[in-house]
């Protein structure tokens, strides 16, 4: 049994390499190609404990960490969703539950059990280490938009006012940080890097 | 005071993403292109939290998964050293010692001393989190040269007694890993993809 446990979890460890094909919108700082979701997931998974004394509420840094970890692991199956791209979001949680049936249960069933309940719980966006997590998830592509000066912004005609309404979870769940961010989305406007209108 | 602080870790969230762009020896499961630090960190990341029963010591699992995380950004400026490399070997100490003081020195100075000394604590592989945490970064590429039907260990001539010196650490960090990592090692052997001598 304690082999057949293992040999489960290995399996998980050789499937989930795949997230590294799975390559997002933004652009990594130089611009020289697009970034992938295990990048953007270990950058996330930093930003949570360096950042964690501007999360709006009390948090599990662990359970933030785990769920930047594993918060994209369904886009193997269901693909990076485009978050300006209303059609493409339409079937997202369809394609993502499925995926996370089929990836998660890879795991032995308690850890499947435990991957897909932060996998869930990250999504529903409703607990502090979820709301923390989410902030951060906004956060991090606005950096690479900021450092390609534009970037996808500019790639797919993206406006201040639709930028806005994408990250405003970050004003409840990080005011700090909200605070910065608007600073750094007003300084993107004057630069040219981001459409006012 | 608060803005300046926020500035520094936000500077050093943008200077980390270089680490995106440091590329290791070995390749992703499809041998279509080497992996960089970044992957490579989240990997070990998910393994900690994924395989924590196997630590032969008690452990903290969110000071792993931080060492996880940071433990190559020492990288972006010394550059990976391959392991196989005795040559590069020789000033890998000083060249990760001078980049950790310039980078983890863009944060804040208790994030700076904190971040300074898990990058210390993992390197020393003394106490049951390094240990742990230095067994996954040796466990890791193992899958992927196994996926790769051989990757680096035939690009480079490497034979099973190198292997098995390079990862010995494993036996005592993590014993149940390792007997299933001897078992992958012997079985790569049988397929052709590492040489017996």
């Amino acid at each position: 049994m304690a082999a057949e446990r293992l040999k489960k979890q290995i399996q998980f460890i050789l499937e989930t390499d795949k997230i590294k094909n799975i390559f997002r919108m933004s652009k990594i700082h130089d611009g020289s190609r697009r970034e992938n979701d295990a990048e953007h997931s270990w950058h996330l998974a930093l930003m949570a404990f360096l950042l964690s004394e501007y999360s709006g509420e009390d948090i599990d840094i662990l359970k933030v960490m785990k769920m930047c970890i594993i918060h994209d692991i369904v886009e193997i199956d269901a693909g990076d969703t485009f978050c300006y791209d209303a059609a493409a979001g339409l079937d997202k949680l369809e394609r993502e539950q499925k995926a996370a049936k089929r990836i998660f249960g890879l795991l032995p069933e308690d850890q499947s059990t435990e991957f897909m309940e932060l996998w869930q719980e990250f999504d529903a966006m409703e607990t502090p280490e979820a709301k923390y997590a989410a902030a951060l998830d906004r956060l991090q592509p606005v950096f690479l938009n900021y450092l390609n000066k534009g970037g996808t912004w500019q790639e797919h005609n993206v406006t201040k006012k639709q930028v806005l309404q994408r990250i405003r979870h970050i004003e409840k769940a990080a005011p700090k940080l909200w605070e910065f961010v608007i600073r750094l989305i007003e300084d993107a406007v004057s630069k040219g890097f981001l459409a006012e209108k």
